[in-house]
């Protein structure tokens, strides 16, 4: 049994780099693998520059493609007046990114912070 | 269900506001969520500028009065010479933050870090 | 009941102070503890510098002489140029550390980041 499951919490905007390397090395480590990425606090910035950084949001999409969940929080949106509609349609928006990790970990999802 | 238990985790003095706001995200997105702060390093050193920083105090006052528990790690106070009477009596001591925090997990809390 | 074990998950180098301090505290508590450092990203640069900080390997020597086991992300080892020749002997090298770090969880570790 090799089926684990993790969330990956990123709150600093400059940790998406290694945050991107650790998904896609958990990832392809093993096809049973699963991950989901939650993004809140300033990692959200990402998501105002998507022209500013289309290879972050290529590689992010690529994963996305390969299985591996993206959720954003509002309220972290919301904070840093990021438009909803700036958001890919293939990253999810919830309420609160905080419930969407206590919901993941109780659900038997491991913990990884960036 | 979802009634969720996390325990934040602050090691950093300047991940205090951050902490804060996520906590009270989490706590008043449902009455039945259930929310620790455990606080060693670094982040301890703001219980020893009371004074200085009431702001901060009562934000943390006003977390622990809508039922989120606070603890501190003694030897991170001691590490930096913070005495323990600064510490204010809605806020518990405990002897290592490291096992509090291992002990919350061991009961089926998640873990986040702040 | 207080047989309580972590995983330590270091991914900065500036962290190893901080972390092994945790270790310490966290094993020294009880007998029982059992604790495992995984490091991975810029952490794997103390593994670089040996003759550089004797000090830190002594101290990583010493609690693993304690029974705490220490694991290296050969792919943080690799990005960073970091010959696997150079890893002491006490020290697992593992192909990918995310995986250690979803598995240890798997088997009812709680987490810790530095």
């Amino acid at each position: 049994m090799s089926d684990y499951k993790l969330v990956f919490h990123i709150n600093e905007n400059d940790r998406w780099p290694f945050t991107l390397r650790s998904v896609r090395n958990f990832i392809r480590a093993d096809e049973s693998h699963r991950a989901v990425v939650v993004a809140n606090g300033g990692a959200v910035r990402s998501f105002s520059q998507l022209e500013a950084d289309p290879n972050r949001m290529a590689r992010i999409r690529g994963l996305e493609a390969e299985g591996v969940d993206f959720v954003v929080c509002a309220v972290a949106l919301d904070e840093r007046q990021v438009k909803e509609e700036l958001i890919p349609d293939y990253v999810r928006v919830v309420p609160a990114g905080i419930v969407e990790i206590a919901k993941l970990q109780a659900e038997g999802y491991g913990y990884v912070k960036a």
